[in-house]
């Protein structure tokens, strides 16, 4: 049984280890050893390997899968980078930068590639099982990414949809890392729900988080500006829950907002109007709230595994998730 | 025992049955589905059926990941024609022109993915290897697509260059769909690699063709503007060959012609030079040689198959290779 310092060590050695540190042609792998070698928490592949020793096996089957996920993510993030248009990630360039569109488009579906080909390497006796929950969870995460895209030109966008979406972009994900370490482990097809259910409960409260902490962070420990979702206009959980909380008044001031692009000028002025309008709709308080009760409901799956659990990795397991909520354990 | 156009049909039909014609978000499925739905010779499918049938297995237990081979084929057009600027394929806007960049990288992210979930349903039996062969191809297809970017800024491009080049890009995909029907028919290791090498050399002897057709087809049935590789300064087989074939003061001058843009003013002057600099060279002789050589040579890999296999599967497995060379049988 290993903690959390102790897995994540495994999965960097795991990653060190790769094939593509010194693979040709470096053009295409160069990108990749970029991304991969900025420190990230690796929550994806750490809970892959804790839910494998949940299950009291060896957390080492699960470890090549685990860094499958870990491969797999920075793809998204290197694709999605260009999408987003984003510059910078871990206070670095990002690949389309540093490199170009072609090269991020590139390395990253090698990414893709590599990603699929550790998973590959599960067990036979759970491989088939692995790779559905694996092909799954990369099939969400594209039609996530896809509706987060419509979402920028769709005029209204539902609570409904924007937890659709969330679960798709970032939840599976969360929940895969868990199937995949419970399937690896040989976990009962039940208790392997249950921990997926567990990892999406758990994915949709750190987006709606991070949806919160938007606004309401100490800017030095989020590592992000406060006010980015609003300068960017970006429909998220706080602007959705505002819409149907406003009257009609104060909801067509919010869409006003909203349809303005950014400037140096408006910054403050808006950010402190679109915070007030958010504070008067009480969307800050309900969304600490969905992150409670998704919380709450996450521990109650996590609590109905009926396959015999290492106690000590169960703490291990929820200790972490509290930590990535932000909580106190 | 089926033929070409019986396969051809079982592939068309499995397509047509795939969800995502109907999937949502229709942003992320239609681009696939426009892109699938090209009429196209479906070769690399229709060779992993008959490599199955050729172990006098059921070409049906091969359906599925045949049918990921031909989305994975697409999806790697969807990125390609965006890192070359393509924007006709079939006669028919390409992907990020008929939609944009965006929609081509997260579609042909969400067809990677696709085809993947296509290739893990093979039968269980030989899952592991499948996934093994198809993981391989797939990260040879990028490293070949890095490799024919890189020479558009190389000085230089050996001929072994070239060939490994092509190797990737190409014929990998012909031969990992030909070693995975014969995986799936549970061939044995030494006869799965025959087949395989039989299709490495029938994917570099197209290839070469190819090369060869861009100066010396019929414009009609080649479906392409003759010199197409000339406009576009492309180093393939003719231009290295003759590069090296050539004097000192002739590769010079064709050097010269390949560091010009093509203009409509310079066209017809540029091919008519470039063409006779070839033929001084003889380098389409050599070509023509090349794909005859790596056409006998793979006749002979088929031929050491030591497993009893389907006269009539071997039959028509023999005719499709000849016709995609254009020979006659």
């Amino acid at each position: 049984m290993k903690d959390y310092a102790q897995l994540r060590q495994e999965v960097e050695k795991t990653l060190q280890e790769l094939d593509i540190w010194k693979a040709e042609p470096q053009g295409l792998y160069q990108p990749a050893v970029y991304a991969l070698g900025q420190s990230g928490k690796r929550i994806r592949p750490v809970l892959a390997l804790m839910a494998c020793q949940l299950f009291k096996q060896d957390y080492r089957l699960a470890l090549l899968p685990a860094a499958g996920l870990e491969v797999f993510h920075n793809f998204t993030l290197l694709h999605d980078d260009v999408m987003d248009k984003a510059e910078v990630r871990h206070g670095l360039p990002t690949v389309h930068v540093k490199w170009n569109t072609d090269t991020a488009i590139l390395s990253g579906d090698a990414m893709f590639a590599v990603a699929y080909s550790l998973v590959a390497q599960a067990p036979k006796a759970s491989l088939s099982e692995v790779m559905g929950a694996f092909n799954r969870l990369a099939v969400g995460v594209c039609e996530g990414q896809q509706y987060d895209m419509n979402f920028e030109t769709q005029a209204k966008v539902s609570m409904a949809e924007y937890m659709e979406m969330i679960r798709l972009k970032t939840a599976v994900l969360i929940a895969g890392a868990l199937e995949i370490g419970a399937l690896v482990a040989g976990a009962k097809e039940a208790d392997v729900k249950r921990l997926y259910d567990y990892g999406r409960k758990i994915g949709l409260a750190f987006q709606l988080q991070d949806d919160y902490l938007d606004l309401y962070a100490d800017e030095a420990t989020f590592g992000k500006r406060i006010g980015g979702d609003i300068r960017e206009n970006k429909k998220t959980y706080l602007y959705i829950r505002a819409m149907e909380n406003l009257s009609a008044d104060d909801g067509q001031k919010l869409e006003h907002w909203f349809s303005l692009e950014t400037t140096p000028k408006n910054d403050q002025e808006k950010i402190t109007a679109v915070k007030a309008l958010f504070e008067k709709a009480k969307a800050q308080q309900d969304c600490l709230q969905a992150v409670n009760q998704l919380f709450a409901d996450a521990e109650a799956d996590l609590n109905a595994i009926a396959s015999p659990i290492d106690p000590e990795a169960l703490q291990v397991l929820r200790a972490f998730a509290a930590k990535l909520l932000g909580r106190k354990f």
